[in-house]
């Protein structure tokens, strides 16, 4: 799986972002443990709140918008509602229009900083311009807050 | 709606049990606000959450389970990711075997005890006991635990 | 539960639009059976995607949307993935603004004319004008759709 | 991304099992298109509805269980509802204990042979002892189910 650089063995302090996500009843499936397509709102919820954070204007008059192109998990062990979890990630490729985020889920709501991984996944967003539907570049002030938890800028 | 006595202007103060739910960006709908479907997800969690702090055993080793026999919502005004909310709630009828809440939604990770509800619910369960599939009385601790936090027990 | 009119012991020949929902893994939760919260979401597919057969222009171009004013669920026996089921609904009420759907579930993708509910539910939707906020005329032809399958008329 | 076979432009008839399912209102974003996290809903309510119909015994009376490891989705154009999807997928390979599936999602109730995918995933069971926790082997009769789906056996 190319672009996901994090490996097993991955700990919270890779990941300089990190996210609260407290989890529902509804998240755990038949075998009692949270269900793997809810991971990926997990990541939605941890990525998106995040960019709330570093936009100009609110997402909703966006002219660029962030559209996943991709994503991908591996479930390394399982965890549960009731117990809050922690969603770290870094930015892991930066370019003119598109971004691979490297993620990891955390058991409970402050893990230490050599709590080791329970899921590690990749996420990429491509800038699309809403009106034309084409690629463009990712909008400032977004892009200056995503170098500044990049590994590498291309 | 008989068992919903909590009425429009209710407050924070109101409900006893406060539990923090994070937004994601999914629980948003197509107009930009948090689905009212997934309200009903935040009981859920807010609700289990609370009594699985007041079980003897985990809930998948439970004898009697709490079954949702009757729900309901009415909506004041919208509540939107990538804000916290706060679910408040209180007992409103304890019965033998049958249990009701009243619920408010409230914005914010920490709203203030005048904070007025965005959202007013109730809801049912009924102990059921898992061999059997019949009605049962609500199992001790949890029945004292509620209690605590009831207006009236009959 | 004031506008609910429907009782238990109501059959599927009481609900003249019938919809088909594919149930899900992750409806189901950990007892086995459809999480309370997924019924809603079953409503809201069902109604919606009749109401999109009946509008004059797509959701996303709408100048009044229905807003969901309150909603509420009686569960009289589980429903599982990974069997089918089918939203019937009629609509009981409707007003200039606000309309009330009476719901039921039925087990199956074709279950006949005298099938017994699962669950029966009300839901309240009230339109409200885009721009302004504010309650408006339900537009039409959606009300014309509305009132083939109503009740009363107010 | 190892696992995944199929590539840009692959067609519905190269998916020999394919699978009905009804999106929800809930299911599209706050951008009007069915959210990436649901897709991951609909690959386990594909796979698992098509397990249930070879297993032995029920999901909750399994001894083996199959637990995902991985999974991945590349998004190729957006789906929306109201509109029906079909979930295709076939065996990409069929280990001891392990299995790795290739989907695709097509647009509509009914695709055509050359219908070209929105989105292709794979995704990778293992099968693990209830009891244990160990991995195990697939059981029968569903491993043979799975034989006659699959592109190559290891």
């Amino acid at each position: 799986m190319g672009p996901m650089a994090a490996v097993e063995g991955a700990v919270l302090r890779e990941f300089p972002v990190r996210q609260l996500v407290t989890t529902r009843w509804a998240d755990n499936d038949m075998y009692g443990h949270v269900n793997n397509a809810v991971y990926y709102a997990y990541f939605d919820a941890a990525i998106n709140s995040w960019i709330s954070e570093h936009l100009a204007v609110p997402f909703e008059q966006m002219e660029a918008v962030g559209v996943v192109a991709e994503s991908g998990c591996r479930f390394l062990r399982p965890v549960s509602f009731p117990g809050p979890i922690t969603i770290g990630f870094r930015i892991e490729r930066l370019g003119r229009s598109s971004v691979t985020y490297a993620l990891g889920v955390f058991e409970g709501g402050d893990p230490s900083a050599d709590a080791p991984a329970s899921a590690l996944a990749h996420w990429v967003h491509v800038y699309v311009d809403r009106a034309t539907g084409l690629a463009c570049a990712i909008p400032e002030p977004l892009k200056a807050a995503m170098a500044s938890i990049a590994k590498v800028s291309e």
